[in-house]
């Protein structure tokens, strides 16, 4: 791929040159493997302990013992970005990728002939003040559900992306941008890629993690500064009709921050001004935060 | 890997070689990928025209462009095995993945820069005869449950195997050889890689398909042969219960064909006369349809 760096188990290369994965890695055969995506922000990666402390959390729910330190890994990704800055000055997407290893087919862990393999795929990041923020994103609340936490919980970050990716294309061929999926009893959970929050008369309101999504770091630093700052705010289970009729409906995720939602199904809304309020003030703590490092 | 040869679009390589997957396939990434596994006897592909119909299957549930003709990827399957019998005398093993194809990261589509890609693994399988019969399999009911079909419907066969493979490191933690999984109503549904038979005072059963399992080729085969052979079955849900107090227990497989359980949980069984003469009928047919073909 053009413009990206892989940094394959300790050797960087072009994407274009990022060729060299076994056929028999676990990540090939059975998205056996787990990730975590975060981005930089004037070349300082945000939340880098955060992820890797969740990389961890996703290896426990996955039995899967990691060969490496965190240290180590944290390391080849600053490596890796350091490098790709180098010659692009814009911020970057830092994917890592960690596979249980390489072996021979067959689920037994005696097959594994090398220890976990990590993946850091970096490229550029568009900028916070390039979102089309009044366009926003229009959502469907797709027929598929969400995994069932006890199937394959969606706390963990697996290589198993089937369920979003199928709710995803559903919503696309309904000409929607991107889907919203609940659990088997009707409540909503999350997007493919991003957490759910809808506001009425100045509460905000999410989904809580044992209905089945992931602990996003987004969700969660929104949710202590909610507390921080004395907005009302509440956890509970929630159907679709209650995101028709909310006052404002947004997203969060680490790459898109807090965003706001403009459709649910047929349902129009306008970027709400609490909304745009949380992701002015967000991001400027992120910056913050990330000056501090 | 050793004695294994694969095929990457086309090339024939030594498994030992073949570290030629990008990172950016998306079977690596998303597990967005599917495959079908079917073995030779005497050289012979067994029902290889029903494994590519089933991928055909697989693919419309996955919404897959498959973009290769089924008689392409039959030849390049035949054409691996051939090379691969040059050097080894034993029946084979042969895998085939197709993943969606090669991309930028994201979930769209537009960002597949090439059509769908397939990897064929062949190698070595044990020989029918050399299958410890008396010793059979010792299974437990685990407490994951298999994925609903409403989320990732198990009759899709595909690159996300995390589910299956959790369930078999639950069992193996417990002692057990592999994992049987019941769907969220307790109903059971299949094994990690097969699925499941009782007897009970002569009647066979196994559970029906829309309770979430995969539509297995000798699952299929076998009760079509009941059928035939004017021996009482019904396919109906069942609790593990059933299987605890039934005469006998057996599962299906293209490589374990018909083969007896010998524990559920805490209850100990003997493979059965009517599976002991359901395996050895079975396997004659196997044989007399591959010399036919």
């Amino acid at each position: 791929m053009e413009n990206t760096l892989v940094n394959s188990n300790g050797t960087i290369t072009s994407g274009l040159d990022a060729n060299n994965v076994s056929v028999f890695d676990r990540s090939f055969v059975y998205g056996d493997s787990l990730y975590e995506v975060f981005r930089t922000y004037d070349g300082r990666p945000f939340g880098m302990h955060e992820h890797f402390e969740r990389l961890w959390v996703s290896a426990a729910l996955c039995k899967m013992k990691l060969s490496q330190t965190q240290d180590h890994l944290k390391a080849e990704c600053i490596k890796t970005i350091k490098e790709f800055r180098e010659k692009n000055k814009s911020d970057v997407y830092c994917r890592i990728i960690m596979s249980r290893g390489v072996g021979k087919i067959g689920f037994g862990l005696k097959n594994l002939t090398t220890p976990t393999h990590y993946y850091i795929i970096v490229q550029s990041v568009d900028d916070f003040k390039s979102a089309p923020i009044e366009k926003g994103i229009r959502l469907q609340v797709v027929g598929r559900l969400r995994n069932d936490p006890r199937a394959l919980d969606p706390a963990m970050k697996s290589g198993n992306y089937l369920n979003s990716l199928l709710a995803y294309l559903e919503a696309q061929e309904d000409g929607f941008d991107d889907a919203l999926m609940c659990n088997h009893q009707g409540f909503l959970t999350e997007g493919t890629t991003f957490n759910l929050f809808y506001i009425k008369r100045g509460i905000v309101v999410t989904s809580p993690l044992p209905l089945g999504m992931l602990d996003g770091i987004t969700r969660r630093l929104l949710i202590q500064f909610l507390a921080e700052k004395n907005i009302p705010f509440v956890e509970t289970p929630f159907k679709k009709e209650k995101l028709y009729s909310a006052d404002e409906v947004f997203i969060t995720s680490s790459l898109k921050e807090v965003y706001p939602v403009t459709q649910i199904d047929r349902h129009k809304k306008k970027p709400g001004s609490l909304t745009l309020k949380l992701r002015e003030i967000f991001h400027e703590r992120v910056l913050a935060q990330c000056l501090k490092n």
